[in-house]
């Protein structure tokens, strides 16, 4: 319902959060008009006028002429983020490749570059360097300006989100890894630096910008050598205790299957994940990502085994979302990464197994998307992640001498 | 990270959530002093007096004197919540037993009864029937009190949370059933009546007042005939899309196993659940309560029998909770109904499975605890449930002429 230790709300509280709604607002969905404010946020026009002052003064959105829209009265202007007021650099580190990108306030990709990179040159010094490399002209012209507001990573693995400690990434090959303080030093960046799981930070990314933007209760469900996931319920999404919730590719589907990087047996990824594609395929499960798309173009083309390979991912896919749905109730489920690639051979049968196994109360309210974002979900969460807690408090991101009024 | 239409905040609003969080407060807690309060809180002691004096005029708290707590300095009033000045009507509806109780805010329980009854006279209109004469001399004397806040309903069955619909309660036979109307007219009141399923219940008391008071991280599973569950992440209850979420016992652990009442096949229930307790033990899985008794007994003498069941059980609730572990990352799982009483001869199964199965980083994190609610947990919940709208916005429950000073 509502949490135990409910904090009360001082005065002098209240005008922050009111910036937190409106940079919130015009951050995700763009430009606003002062009256569309004040519907999404409840404030009182005159209220939201003084805090758009402050903001702007701040430099962090602008103020410009509405279009004219045909209508008769008073033109009120549109509140827009400054995509150059504030920016992050948002990393993601992957088992095929490599991300850095260039991010400003509003999800404006200012710079990004993804690197493919052997699947042979996994150690945590190598891709420290790759990446130093890849980011140095990204990172060079903003490292000590103010407008840089951190940096976000995100990383296929089990990351404690209070301080980016790897603690494991089995396709990577890497335990106890501390990414953020290794980036730190290889970036040479004083900026605040948060890590998170790549299919939190993907999900984040489909929910704010992508297939689920129109949805506050979310299942993403991404695929690529490992299987992980984000759920979003009423709009917040569930870290779990340490950071390491959503890890539903490792929930048990096959007690009796294959076993398991992770060192269970029957885990989902086992059975939806690339190798089983790859292996049900006849290939050989460790190829890779050009394999795969080997497997999706032979499906197009009709070929037998790689349809049988579909076949056996979208039942397993059906089966374990069951389930998810059942514990988790969502009005959407947006399957990412490799799932987002192989979403058309794979859709007929996930729906009939919801249709079959689903709780029909839940069943019915569900939908299955593809993602919207392709490959680069987790790099746009990572900037996400890293603009949050300009989100949750622009008042401490305000740069030029804050305007006297006072708006609550 | 947040709700995407996070609202601003009027300066009116914030007295009522001020109001709210005293008296959360006070109703989960117990007697605070205004110092604890303002700690628990953040807000100024000042606040705190003129806040707790409007709540004890409008009768939803008192002050009494501390204690002398052997410490000098000037002695704090302790606030706490007048268990007669708002109470509820709370109902449970399961598949053995029915339950009505009458208890304050505060959570103290003034009565409670419980009836057995057989499962062969599952009806709506008996089991209505039965509640209405359970409930009447507990009502009669508060029917027209204003301090009747509501009634809760806890029924073993997925419930539409917006108006009470009993979509599905395969144990008890229901479809589709408007259990909230058919109790307004029964029971012969004009309060309001919410409906909501048995499990969430379990586990929003286990979490208020029992096992797992001391966490926020919480997943609760329940069993009886049906197995269901409750999540509570960062304080709050997860329900999903239309209050359908937590349905773990449909949560598919074995795609090749037993058929399930849901229609589905190797749900977790149809291995935990009392059937299959009973079936391992080698009785007929209908007998129902009383022979799980005797099974309970029996592994206690070290029957082999029951002692085969119990270990099975034992596993596929370790199997099944490695799952949930990985995709919550909970501090606490607290094991309801069933599993609370069979909590000693499976905890050991349980604990190696977890051991071997789930993620070492969420593993580490998560302890197992019987509940400490017993069989009353859902009434308990139920409770709770009705009592939610006056948590919420206390200042509409205010019942004498409210006190000049504003404070916040």
């Amino acid at each position: 319902m509502t949490t135990r230790d409910a904090p009360g709300q001082r005065s002098e509280t209240v005008r922050r959060a009111n910036l937190s709604a409106i940079v919130r607002q015009v951050h995700v969905r763009g430009p606003l008009s002062r009256s569309e404010l004040g519907v999404l946020t409840g404030l009182t026009r005159s209220a939201i006028r003084g805090l758009s002052g402050d903001l702007v003064a701040g430099g962090l959105v602008r103020e410009v002429p509405s279009r004219p829209a045909g209508t008769p009265g008073r033109p009120s202007p549109l509140v827009q983020p400054d995509p150059h007021g504030a920016s992050v650099l948002a990393i993601e580190v992957n088992v095929d490749s490599l991300a850095v990108a260039h991010v400003g306030l509003g999800g404006t990709v200012h710079r990004l570059v993804r690197i493919e990179r052997p699947r042979s040159h996994l150690s945590v010094d190598a891709i420290v360097a790759d990446l130093a490399s890849a980011a140095e002209p990204i990172i060079a012209p903003v490292r000590d300006d103010p407008t840089l507001v951190g940096v976000g990573v995100a990383v296929a693995g089990i990351v404690r989100r209070s301080d980016g400690l790897v603690r494991h990434a089995p396709n990577l090959g890497w335990r106890e890894v501390p990414l953020g303080e290794r980036l730190a030093d290889a970036l040479q960046t004083s900026a605040s630096i948060s890590v998170a799981n790549e299919a939190d930070l993907g999900g984040l990314a489909e929910h704010r910008r992508g297939a689920a933007a129109t949805t506050d209760m979310l299942l993403y469900v991404a695929g690529e050598v490992g299987v992980g996931g984000n759920v979003v319920m009423d709009g917040v999404a569930m870290s779990g205790a340490a950071g390491y919730a959503g890890e539903v590719g490792h929930m048990v589907v096959n007690p009796t299957g294959l076993p398991c990087g992770c060192g269970s047996i029957g885990c989902w990824e086992t059975e939806i994940g690339e190798r089983s594609l790859l292996l049900r395929a006849g290939r050989d499960p460790g190829e890779g990502r050009d394999a795969v798309a080997a497997v999706i173009d032979a499906a197009r083309a009709g070929e037998a085994s790689a349809l049988a390979a579909m076949d056996h991912v979208g039942t397993w896919l059906g089966i374990g979302l069951a389930g998810l749905v059942n514990v988790f109730n969502p009005t959407a489920i947006v399957l990412g990464g490799l799932f987002e690639r192989i979403h058309p051979f794979v859709i007929g049968r996930v729906e009939a197994i919801l249709d079959d196994r689903a709780l029909p109360a839940t069943r019915e309210l569900v939908s299955v998307l593809p993602g919207a974002l392709g490959a680069d979900a987790p790099v746009l969460g990572a900037a996400e992640l890293a603009l949050e807690p300009l989100l949750a408090d622009p008042a401490s991101y305000l740069r030029a001498p804050r305007a006297e009024s006072v708006s609550a």
